[in-house]
């Protein structure tokens, strides 16, 4: 079994330059983003600059370097990829500044600096918000195609994640948790959702923008799910052992909003114990792709090992 | 000249009954609706419960009608014009939802019940807009497609239409006219967005459905656009002339928000003129038509003669 606080080179058994990889995804991925988004000039100039504000406020990519990174493990061209990477991205985006409002987690700061309605008031946000998710499916309907996967799967399973079943409902179920008591079983039921959701997409995205084979596209599948779920454990807890200068945003907020977590429940060190296995399971599901995804691998360590 | 206070029948030179077929394709839309959204009881059970309230208020179904009808222009079968149907309207109560939110226009009835977060509660109403938005994509993306229009078209028309540069410009530079002076070219930038660009879309997309001409699809382009116009014309001119019981919503918000309307720029005489003016353009645009858009010519007429 894996544990958590085993060292890195223990588990990427193939030397990976992960730091290179993640500055010439984001790279890659900032000067997309900033083609297919309007201007901050274009009319009406504050909700192109609102929009900009919050997707090009320092994220870590995480959803677009895994969408690269399944392409590339599937031997696919990840250029075919970076429109899809940049569409997720936009759901993500979208997704944090509606959760930002005060309608929901009242946040002041995300990555350090402050949340989109804090900069440009709560209508804007809002609208900043929609205008991100509109310009999510633009952006996949832009692309060119591909031979084995059309245009309408790709939307749908766009659409799916970041529906009512998946993303959206990931956020009404933590919405309605707060101040209850509720099991592991039902907060699992809501990191599949909440994080996991998108996380599984945009590893499916990838494959798919590499015509992957529908085995390729359960083992990515498996591995998204997994990686997910070890995201937001991992996220609980960084949340009640980081300082808000090191997260960039409002620690202890769970706490506060009394939100349930895994370290509220079965505590810091099971946590840890849970956010390990999860990630082992995430490793397992690559062993089909015969070294390929080597990219994929250090992602999920990455995540795992992450301060903030 | 086409004067707003003619008599219908001098219109319409063909009889249609209007009534019937309003109230069949709203039978139509509601039970394909009902069954494209996940049910009440569908876990989250709150935002299905949500997203179902505002999407069966009782709306008048304006833009499926016109997706429908031009569907029917084109010399299509309107079934397959009805999941886009749905999408469009999805997308406009979507907007509703977030119009009526305290950080916009702070309304607290629609169609003459309460709105979405006066009984769901604000971030409710967030997530149910945001999922109806969501939803949208996806039924367009479920359509079993058409031979000259594919799904990428479909999509990418939908999402302009919502986007960033249409119908969220028009909510953004409506929100950002509210309390200043601004002038007939201006408003008409706001409606051509806030209203139009949608209305467009739905006649386009019905004729799309259709497999209609480029020719006409640029003549529904001309007749979606004029109407679109006239359709907030009217709007302006009965919140300052209808009761809020009429209307089932509050009236006089526009002079309460010292929002720029056509009766307070141009007066209200004025304003009927030219609603007069832009639906005898949207009648014009039909001709290519050769008498199978009826129900499109029915359709405008009954927009400008409204009551609420």
């Amino acid at each position: 079994m894996f544990v958590a606080n085993q060292h890195p080179s223990s588990r990427v058994r193939r030397p990976f330059d992960l730091e290179t990889f993640l500055a010439t995804r984001t790279a890659a991925v900032n000067q997309a983003l900033d083609h297919f988004l309007p201007s901050a000039a274009t009319q009406p100039a504050t909700i192109h600059r609102a929009m900009r504000y919050s997707l090009f406020a320092g994220g870590k990519r995480i959803r677009p370097a895994l969408c690269l990174a399944a392409a590339a493990a599937c031997g696919g061209d990840e250029a075919n990829a970076l429109p899809l990477a940049c569409a997720v991205e936009c759901i993500h985006t979208y997704s944090l500044i509606h959760d930002d409002l005060p309608a929901m987690d009242n946040d002041d700061y995300r990555r350090g600096k402050l949340t989109n309605h804090k900069v440009f008031g709560e209508g804007i946000a809002l609208l900043a918000g929609d205008a991100l998710l509109t310009q999510a499916f633009e952006i996949a309907a832009r692309c060119q195609g591909w031979p084995r996967y059309s245009h309408q799967q790709i939307i749908l399973e766009l659409a799916r994640a970041a529906g009512s079943l998946q993303l959206i409902a990931g956020q009404v179920a933590d919405l309605e948790g707060e101040g209850k008591k509720i099991s592991v079983p039902q907060l699992r039921y809501i990191h599949e959702r909440k994080t996991s959701a998108l996380l599984c997409c945009s590893v499916r995205l990838g494959g798919m923008s590499a015509d992957c084979l529908p085995s390729q596209l359960q083992r990515l599948t498996d591995f998204g799910y997994h990686v997910g779920l070890a995201f937001q454990v991992i996220d609980d807890i960084l949340d009640v052992t980081q300082s808000s200068e090191k997260l960039g945003k409002t620690a202890g907020k769970d706490t506060q909003a009394r939100k349930a977590t895994y370290p509220s429940i079965v505590g810091l060190e099971k946590s840890r114990r849970i956010a390990g296995q999860l990630t082992q399971r995430a490793f397992d599901s690559l062993k089909g792709f015969k070294g390929k995804a080597v990219a994929l691998e250090a992602l999920a360590e990455f995540l795992l090992r992450r301060d903030r």
